[in-house]
Order: C-alpha cells, then structure tokens, then sequence
C-alpha cells in the first residue's frame, strides 16, 4: 500500500512537514495549497526537497468552487484552474484534487456540471494533469461519492477521475460497498480519516475533530476493503483536521499518523480475508488483489497485568503504604536497587534508581502476552519506541516500548496460573510467606498529557490489541477530566487513560497529574480492615457523600455504616455491585483496592468526582 | 434584581466557591448537589458559612428522572426526595429544582405525570420544601418550558412551581413570548445561561459551552424582558456548564459572571423600556413592573482610538520603526518619561517606564468617549478593575480600567475634530511638524489568554458597547487561531481579539503573544514606497502569495508587480479592497498599513495565514 499524508494534518512550516513525513517514512504527501501559498520555497525548491527526502508529491489539493456555475463564473474558474496547472508543472505534480462546489454553484443539473468537468478534464490533459473530483459532505449540489463518480463516469475523459474520502462519506453514513462496482481506472485517489461520532453539523465536526485512523468511530477497514476489491491500487493518503494535531510536534504526530496507516493496512486485510472466508492473510490477498497489503506480526489480547513498577528516590512512604495494604515484601532484585512487593498475584516493583528527589510515580507497566517476541515485534513495525534495560546473563529478557506518556510497557511472558519467572531473581535466601490474601491488578490509571491523547489509543489499540471503550467525563474541582478505557474483551486488562484539563496541565503539573493502581481482592472489608488496622491512610470520603449513597440506593443501615466507617465507596447497575476505597497520595501515586460483585464491569464512575473533590482539597490545603 | 448563580459554574471545592460568589456581590447561590455531596463541609457548615457570607442559599439542584415512572420507580424515587427534603430542612433551604424525566420515565401521560407532581408536591408541603419543576430541553416525554408549566397548572399546588431555563428554552428556539400569560406565583426559579449558537446535540450543547449573557448569541434581554412583564420577583441566577469556566480562577470567574447578570439587567430594562414605548427607563420600570430593575450610566459607543500606547525598557526599535512608518515625533511629556508620535490623528504613545530588560509590548489604548467620568463610572459598576495613572496638578486626568488581558483602557474626552488636548503637554518648545501624511489607528489586535476569551467579549460589549462580529478562525503553523472582532457600529472603533493555540500559550509564551496597532492611510502603495525609502524592515511576503493572489483575482500585471515589490497583500470582496503591510515585529509588537477602498469591512482574513507563517518562520529561524 503506497502511505500518504496531507501536509494540512501537521504543524510547523511546508519544510518541517516534508522532513517530518520523510522521517516517519510516508511514500508521498499531499500538498495543501495554503502550506505552499505561506512558504518562502519556490516550487522548484519543494520538488528538489521531496525528490531528496524520497517523497513523492501524490497530490495538490484543494481546488474549490468548480462546477455548476454561470458561463463567466466558469471562464474565471478555468484561468484560475490553468494557473494552478502551470504551477504544478513546476512542483512536478500530476494530480489535483477538485471538490464539489459549496459557495458558488447556482445550477443544479448534472449535465451542465459534467460538461464544465469535462472542459476541465480537456485543459487539465492539455498540461499534463489528472483531475480527481470529490464529493465534500457539505457540497452544495453534490456531496454523495456516487453522484461524484456517477458525473466522472459522464464526463469519461482519461484526465478526470474521482477522489475517495472516508470521512465524507462516513460521516453521511453512505453505504461504502457500492465502491466495489466502480472502474478502478477512474479511482484516482483515496484520503482516510477517522472521526469519534459526534452529532454536530457536519463542516465543523470535519474542520476539528477528524483524527487518525483506529482513534476514532468509523469503520475504515471496511471501506478500505471495498477499495481495494475495486482493484485501486493508488495512495491511501491521511487528510485530518484536527485542532489538537495543528499544535502538536510536527515530528512526533507525523509518527503516530504513519502508524494509524501501518494498522489499518493490517485492519483491511483481515477485513478482507475474514469476507472472504480466507484462512492465511497474506497469501490469501497477494493471490486476489492488485494492490499489495502488509500484515502484521499478530497478537492476541494480553491475558493479565504482569507487574506495575513504581519508582522514587526516597521510596519509604511506599513501601509503607504496600505493607498496609497487606503486600508481602520479597525482597531485592539480585542485582539492581528494585524491591518486589507481592498480594497473591499482584506483583509491584518498586524501583529505587530515581533521580534525587524525584517523587514517587508509576514508570512501568508489564503485560502477559503469549510470546513477547512477536508483540515486539509487532510494536516495533508500529512504531514504538523501543525501551532498553539491563539484564545479567542469567535474568529474564524484557520487551519493552515506551508508550505516547513515556510508561515503559513490558511484554512479558505469561503464565497458565498466573505466576512470573522472574520473581526469582528477588529475595535470594528470604523465606516467602506463601499464603497471603489473594489479589490481582484490576486495573491502572494513567494521566494523558492533552497532545498525546488521541496517539495513546491508537497506540494501545495498534500495539496491545486493547479495547477503546465509550468514553465518559468526571467533573473535578479544577475542570471536567475526560476518562478513556481501553480494555481486553474478557476484562482481564483494563487500563483507564484520563486527559486532564488543560488549566491543570499549565498551573500544576506535579500535583494533578495523579496516576493510580488498582488491586482486586475477594472481600474489599475484610481487606479495608486489616489495612486500617494496619494504620493505612484513606482516602477520606465526606458523610454528604454516605448521605446521598443511601438517598439513591436504600442501603441496609449496617451495611451502610461499614462503608462510612471504612470510608468506602459504593455503586450498583444492573450487573452488579462495585465495593473500593482509596489510598493517600504519596508523590502523584496512589492506590486502590476494589471487590467486584457480579458482573460489575465499571469503576465507581459515580464516585470519581467525589475522589477528585477530596484529593483537590487535600492538595490546596497543604 | 435578585442575583443568582449555581455552584456549578466554577471552579474550586463548595467553600471556595461561596467565597468567590460572596466577594462578586451575588446576592444567593444554587447549590449543584455534587458540590455538596463531595464537600466535607456538612450541610450545618454550609449553612452557617452562606448566613456569614451574606448569601442566600436560593436553589438546590439538581433532582432528576422523578416523573412518568411506574409505581415501584415512585415509590423509590419519593424516598430519595424525602431525604433530599430532610437535608435541605438542615441547609435552611426551601427550592429545589425537578427536572424532567430523562432516563426512567416509561410512560408519556400528563394526567400520570400530574398525579405523580402531585404526591411529589404534597411530600414537599409536609417539608416546607417548594419544587420548581422545569422542562430539560432533553427531557424524555417533557422538554418544552410551556408542557412543564402546563403540568403545574393542572397539579395547582403551592408546593409546585416551574422553573424556567433560558438555555432550555432558546436552544429549542422556543417562543419565550408565552411566559407573559403565566401565573407568577408559580415560577419558582428563572435560570439564565447564553451560549454561541451551535449546530450539535443540545446535551452536548449545553454541558459544555454554555456562557455567561452578553458572551453568547441568545436573545436574554427579550427572555427576561417577558419574564419580567409576566410578574416574577424571585432571583435570577446563573447556571452556565462551560468547560473553560470549570478550570480557571474561581474569584474571577465569579465576578465575570456577576458583570454579566448587571449587564443583563439592565439589557432588559432596555428592551423593556424599548418595547413599552417609554423614554426614561428607571422611572417607567419602577412604575409599571413589580420586579426593580437597576440600570447602568449610559455611554455611546466610542467615537475613535484616542490613542495606543507601547511599552518598553529599550525604546529605540519602537522609535526606529515609527519613524520609518512616517511618524512625526512630537517631543516628551513634561514630567513622564514617555514619547508622543503621530501621524495625522494616529497617536502612538511610547512609554519608557517598563520594567528593566521588558520587550516592547502594547500596555493602553485611549478611546474617545461623550464623557470619561460616565463611562468610567459604568464600567466600575461593571466591576471592571480601575486603573490610576498619577498626573500633575495642570495635566488631563485619564479614566482607566483594567482589561482582562491586563491591557489598560482608558477613556478620553473626544473632540469633534479628532484631535486630542493632552498632546500639548508633549514637546514644550519643539516646533511641531503642522502637516504630515494623514492616518488614523484602523483597529488593534490584542491576544487574549485563552482562559479569559469570553470574559473579554463581555468587558467590551458591557463597558464600552463594542459589538461582537461573528468569530474566524485562522490557521497558523502552530495552530488554528480564533479571531473576534469586537466594534463600534459605523466601524470608527475595532479591536480585534484573538485566542491563541493552547500550545502556543504554553510553550513560546512570548513568541506568539504577537499583537500589533494597525493605521489606515489613503495611499498605500505611496506610504510603502516612502517607508521602504526610509528603510522600513517589512514582513517578507513569499513570491508564491501573489501567484495565488494572480490565480485568484486576476490583477493588472503592473499592479501585481507593485505589490510584490512592496511586500504588500490584497483582498477583495463584494464591498471593496483591501490593501496592507506589516512591518517585522519588535519583542511582542509589530505594526500594520492599511488602506480601506470602497467599502470594504474586513481585516484581509485569507492574507492572515500568510503572515503568521511568515512570522513563524522568521522566529523559529533565529
């Protein structure tokens, strides 16, 4: 599949998006008008610059306001589309991108609209150019990719086609198979982008919210599939426009935008093989199709947390806080300054190798997957960066990548019953306490810088083959947080990513950016107990709060009074009911403790902003 | 006017946000139940706190999904109001808010709906509690204002009221003229929000960009006018859900908000007094309606830019630059160390009191008022911050109020021929240059920080009546930028505000704060020619702008030759033309040219990418 991207997509001047597409390994970018109009290159320098950055110039694009208009409108409009030709000449480009007329158009009729095509069609061959047209969502007359194709299908010149647009066409939810029927001859070119569902009118939700294939809603894999049964064989090029990415590190989305392309190649062709009933991807599609699709090393879901590494330079309020919690402490690794703390299955590391002072702060997360080569592997092809450490010769090798928030994710090996090998490099000579409650990761929480959120899905989507969820929003005294789950389908992994408000992100980095790990026991009272008894600090839940719990959900009295007493927190739904409670913050870490009853399959969302409301207090009153 | 708002509408935890609405003057507040619930105050606390504080606790909200259920859902949705009712008695409250059902109700029959109000409403009386049931524009079976008044009317009860929601009456585009045949003793509660008009889901809508009045596009004089006609005494509050309000300082939030209830105030009066046929307004409002409306000092909009002022540690650039512009300078102030340039009735102020190594940067503007002691007295009845600038004994003495971007504004006296009396404080002794190339400021363009955007459109509607344009957006290579022109009706007067990226506002905090004074001249290409002659630095405008520009319009090749020439950029619209300059750009400030042909409005939208590519370019290049 030959990449592409739209320089519209990205930040920074026309020269730092070729070198940034050149870097992330794009085969070609589209030219958006405005980036040349505002750059000081002449189009003899852009043509000289991708041609040494081995980019090809796939397309110039747009050019609006074409057809269906009066007879002088027209004469104007094939001057100003000559001198366009004339410049792409110079750029050493041959396609242009015309979409359907929004502003000035005044008649509707196919046959008047297909006869000023094909006058475009007849200049555009006389310099040389390919003219691929393209229903906008919005275009006034025209704006359903089958009537585009049906007047390109009119007109049937050699220089004018049609172009492809996923979000055009997916946002008016037009049926995308008819695509199949048409000449791949007249394809001339194909733009991806993905979108969350949004009911707005649909320029808006175009202009800023559209993102990068496998961060949003729409079903792109099938689209594409019925692309390439068409038999195009064309670029499959990105156009996103998205506030977020306008803003971003040119370098950096360029990179998360290469890897949305690499796993929707891979989405497609599964799309594909799975309709056709075909068991090997790859020999499968070489065989069928002309247009040759990369595949992926495959992964399943991970089957569990393998560890959560906590790390600080001063790591005693942890320690103590673990031990409260009713972890047992294995002892040291052999050789490097890390502790294991263990509750029945739920491993923490606690790594000593901070910088000085550095607070305490969750660095590392370890996941079970079936072979942590091949996830590497597919990691790596996808683009992640790949995490170093140190072993002796005789220590378990770990796979690691950074993910978009700088947590280094291990791919470890994973275990029928749960346990890990490597927990033998620790406590050499300690004596284990073998019983111990038991208890498993339930899940981890991590804040989202605000430009790395969107590039955090697709990367856990892409890499980890987990889960985006519907995402919810929780109110906190300092703004609304906006809270992501990716999840395996079993709900054996559950990773909770939250986007805090950028006021918080600006004013008070350290203290916000409060990022937590939570256990699952059997018997959240019992545990709380022990703990308290222990004399761990809670969290501290306001009486208001317990209040209100029996206002909405008639508690048994005894029952409630635990909970107060314990300063637990409560929800119910129709699966189940959900028991947890809270730690102190040491550093931005805290940890929970949850007993899920039922088939409870959320995280006390109704209690969040009570969570939130109480750490804010805390925080400002110290 | 009693003055309202809920708690929901700023940031901070309940205690914080009682002390901000204490210090903003409100006179009660509307308790938002999460608020409470995640408050370790306890409801005693709140109580005692509000008495202390000087506020009424007016509303307690929200109580949702009551009506329209099956008889086991009103059982249990009775005893969830009950304790509500219980808490409120500890509180000292006796309004709470019902609004209609949206998730549980199943069955759509008034008489059901009525009958259940009614048991509701009985409970209530037991209480000594009132229950404003209003209409949520999404209510399941009940979202319009006048079915939920409909329900009241056929309950009649005195424990049962409704409350209207100006957002969930003008996002439906209901017709507000109705509420002048209802019973005021049965509106309970008047909730006033604005909010931008918005094509999306209404939910979505009005959780999160909802504004405070005079910051939106809803008719709210029009609404409370009616409101006002039909009897209604009790408060009217705020209830604004904004994602941006949530996040920043809670005691400025809260004085922004309370500006805008004054100004709304006396908005209504206006309109009031406008469609009653009356000419003075307090006196016919006292007489005819039972609510008292107070009304603001009156000021015309402003007449012209008096003057702009720039400030500096090192003055020698902003010298260097105006002289080349053409400015004639016109000496220093008798006593302060500050400069006078002029250039016809374009004033520049250089001012050499900046802190040591301070970039140039725009500090005031003077604008040309009927009378600065009323204007003046307006806007600190508007809460705007008062500005003192010490003068001597002989001097003028400047009104000055404080924008929300700190920018000092002050208010001068207009004389009929432009020009301004306190210039003869400047140059003692020096012979003034009498003639000099004719000019006046164009319009300013001042960067807001993003927190503030709203709060700013507000400031100048409110305190000077500069009327809000619709909003542009402009891309930049560090993101789109959103544009607000803010002026004066016959266009004498423009301030164009502009919100930067986030990311800018993070990371190149001074880099991008880029604002600049823009004059207008009648000979532009003549004005260019002289301050190239003089050496002027201009932005350099790229070579492939005007092939655009050539594609677009095309121009006389002599004429397109003398823009390329002289770096200078065209528009052209139904109006006229539009021609302009920018000089390079000198710490935070640059300067701009321009000359207005015909009737031309604008501020040459498509040319703004251009220039902030360019100004991009050359800061990232050095």
């Amino acid at each position: 599949m030959r990449t592409g991207i739209a320089t519209v997509c990205l930040s920074g001047t026309l020269k730092e998006k070729m070198q940034a597409c050149a870097i992330a390994g794009f085969d070609g970018i589209e030219i958006f008008e405005q980036d040349l109009v505002t750059s000081p290159l002449s189009p003899e320098d852009v043509r000289k610059m991708a041609a040494d950055l081995g980019l090809g110039l796939d397309l110039y694009q747009p050019f609006r306001d074409f057809d269906g208009v009066t007879p002088d409108l027209l004469k104007a409009n094939l001057r100003r589309a000559e001198a366009k030709f004339r410049l792409m000449a110079r750029l050493g480009m041959d396609t242009i991108l015309v979409c359907s007329n929004v502003a000035t158009a005044s008649i509707d009729d196919d046959a008047l609209r297909a006869e000023q095509l094909a006058q475009l069609a007849n200049l555009a061959g006389d310099h040389g150019v390919k003219v691929a047209y393209e229903a906008l969502a919005w275009g006034k007359y025209v704006n359903d990719y089958e009537h585009a194709y049906r007047l390109v299908d009119m007109v049937d010149h050699p220089n004018l086609g049609t172009c492809l647009d996923s979000f055009h066409i997916l946002s008016r939810d037009w049926e995308t198979s008819h695509i199949e029927a048409f000449n791949p001859d007249k394809i001339f070119f194909v733009q991806v982008a993905d979108a969350p569902k949004l009911s707005m009118d649909v320029l808006s939700w175009s202009r800023h919210y559209r993102v990068f294939p496998g961060e949003g809603q729409f079903e792109l894999a099938k689209f594409m599939g019925h692309v390439v049964r068409a038999g195009y064989t064309g670029p499959v090029s990105l156009e996103v426009f998205n506030d977020v990415f306008r803003q971003s590190d040119v370098e950096r989305t360029a990179v998360d935008a290469m890897r949305s392309l690499i796993w929707l190649e891979e989405q497609s062709a599964k799309w594909l093989a799975g309709t056709d009933g075909a068991q090997d991807i790859g020999a499968a599609l070489r065989r069928r199709y002309p247009m040759e699709l990369a595949t992926l090393p495959k992964v399943n879901q991970p089957a569990g947390f393998n560890f959560a590494e906590v790390k600080a330079d001063d790591t005693a309020q942890l320690e103590k806080l673990l031990g409260q919690l009713g972890f047992a402490f294995e002892g040291r690794h052999r050789t490097k300054d890390v502790q294991l703390w263990t509750m029945g299955q739920a491993r923490v590391i606690i790594n000593e190798q901070a910088a000085q002072h550095a607070e305490p702060a969750i660095a590392a997360l370890g996941f079970d997957v079936d072979s942590p080569v091949i996830a590497s592997a597919r990691a790596q092809q996808l683009k992640a960066p790949v995490v170093a450490r140190k072993v002796q010769a005789d220590e378990e090798v770990f796979q690691g990548i950074s993910a978009p928030d700088s947590t280094e994710i291990f791919l470890c090996q994973g275990s029928p019953d749960g346990t890990a090998a490597w927990t033998h490099e620790f406590g050499e000579g300690l004596e284990h306490a073998s019983a111990g409650a038991s208890a498993v990761i339930d899940h981890v929480n991590l804040a989202q810088p605000w430009q790395h959120f969107d590039e955090a899905v697709l990367f856990y989507t892409s890499a980890l083959a987990l889960e985006p969820q519907p995402f919810a929003e929780v109110p906190s005294p300092s703004g609304l947080v906006r809270s992501q789950v990716m999840q395996a389908s079993n709900g054996d992994v559950r990773l909770v990513l939250n986007l805090a408000p950028v006021q918080q992100a600006q004013n008070e980095a350290r203290k916000t950016y409060q990022e937590h790990i939570a256990f699952a026991v059997d018997d959240l009272v019992a545990t709380a107990k022990a703990a308290r008894d222990r004399g761990l600090e809670f969290l501290q839940i306001p009486a208001n709060y317990y209040e209100d719990l029996d206002a909405r959900f008639d508690l048994e009295p005894g029952f409630l009074a635990t909970l107060q007493e314990l300063n637990l927190l409560f929800d119910r739904d129709a699966d189940g009911e959900f028991l947890h409670f809270y730690t102190a913050t040491v550093g931005s870490v805290f940890f929970e403790m949850v007993e899920r009853r039922g088939n409870y399959d959320g995280y006390g969302a109704p209690n969040a902003p009570v969570r939130h409301a109480v750490q804010y207090d805390s925080l400002h009153r110290t």
